[in-house]
């Protein structure tokens, strides 16, 4: 198996055709896995923003507060109000805004980027990184996977992770198939999308040298059952239960606290 | 940048040398990293065990009838005390036994294997897998990662994860540089070594043609700095702390319950 990476792209703007750009820069099989970077197909679809752009409301300006304080310097409104409204639900506000995105995946601030953006203030993720990679794929012909860096719980630092796909199923189910003992293997389906997308991310890079598309050559999936569920379903994950709640116990007891303030207050005034 | 698996490995006993096994059969070149599968060093290292070799205590037996209730079959204690040996600590009891190793991983039953283990019913972890990944890389004079598969928070599916690492340091840092724009790159620390051991994972699979070790051919680390921590420690890492919180939540309701029972049935005897 080898990986590379497609040199010599230019600077995506609106509009621009990812696929075709790609195209024009390498000779892919057929399978070829090809690692694009959310940052290059946000481009393209227009995804830029300005701070400006949003106009906060009562929980943006809470949460802004809430950062700001335990950072000790002010935090932007208007960021917190685009993280509301790139996301389904906010499992956390603070310290970190635990977002979880439109099309389901779980990032802080909701993956919005606000480096790597010439002529706008932010950079949002795709609305559908999976249509975004079928569109992608259909133009090469090759499977596409969509990627992004994100932090994960328990573990320090980020790694590469697929937002979106097509071409290639999620995953791969060992569920049936045996050990060399003859012993049926245990919970096996094998998160294949978000091995590629770290693969790829150990030669893209973050900085100004960045590479945003990768070729994975010579993956074989093998003769396992596809699977294509990357995103937990919020029923019986219990870690988002847990951080709900934990959330909700918090806010309580800062609502307790701030009557309890107002008493006092009303006491001496 | 190249991947390839190491052919023909014998299945590994206790006392053989994993380093010396892979030197056999490989001609590595230094900048290589070897990723190799934590079976075959906690197999050399003689961490198979019985599940006779583990009396249960109140809270294993506990946690077997809790998580037996749930699965709705039978579960045994000695398992469930086989993980608590293992562990500092038990952030869950259920539906998962969520544990932090010894040496900081955060895994489902310890990272605890029951398949894959000829001749007995169990394969722990490598006690220290930084110090297993230590010897290796002596030997070899090439770094090492050890890896596992592993389920996570939020996503569905395992993937490879880094469990120790030797003459690689677990991380780049990119913050202090800049963009294409020289703006400032956020948080980025890049855990490599999980990226090794997820591109590494996409060759070795978990079947019984497993191919447990794969040579990472052309990976640049780069002009970065270097970070040596991959677990998060336990101060500030509040999806620990929920979960904790959870845990002790259900337990305080679930003893509530069972003094209310308790009273209920003192009534009516």
């Amino acid at each position: 198996m080898e990986l590379f990476a497609v040199e010599g792209l230019p600077e995506v703007r609106p509009g621009d055709d990812v696929g075709e750009l790609i195209a024009e820069r390498v000779d892919l099989r057929p399978d070829d896995v090809v690692c694009v970077s959310h940052s290059i197909v946000s481009k393209a679809e227009g995804r830029q923003a300005d701070l400006d752009d949003f106009d906060p409301g009562p929980q943006a300006e809470h949460i802004a507060d809430r950062i700001g304080a335990l950072a000790g310097e002010a935090k932007d409104p208007r960021f917190a109000q685009a993280v509301i409204d790139e996301s389904d639900e906010l499992l956390t506000e603070e310290p970190l805004m635990l977002a979880v995105t439109h099309f389901g995946h779980i990032s802080v601030n909701a993956g919005i980027d606000r480096s790597n953006v010439p002529d706008a203030d932010l950079l949002l993720l795709p609305e559908d990184p999976s249509a975004s990679a079928e569109g992608i794929h259909e133009t090469l012909d090759a499977p596409v996977v969509v990627t992004d860096t994100s932090g994960r719980p328990f573990r320090q630092g980020q790694r590469g992770v697929a937002l979106g796909w097509a071409g290639v199923p999620a995953a791969r189910d060992w569920r049936g198939e045996s050990d060399r003992d003859g012993r049926e293997l245990g919970v096996t389906v094998e998160a294949v999308v978000d091995e590629l997308a770290a693969a790829a991310n150990l030669l893209t890079g973050e900085g100004d040298d960045g590479l945003p598309v990768v070729v994975v050559r010579g993956f074989d999936f093998g003769d396992h059952e596809p699977h294509d569920g990357l995103f937990r379903s919020p029923e019986g994950d219990y870690v988002r239960d847990a951080l709900r709640e934990w959330e909700y116990d918090k806010q309580r007891l800062r609502a307790g606290a701030d009557d309890a303030d107002d008493a006092d207050g009303g006491d001496t005034t």
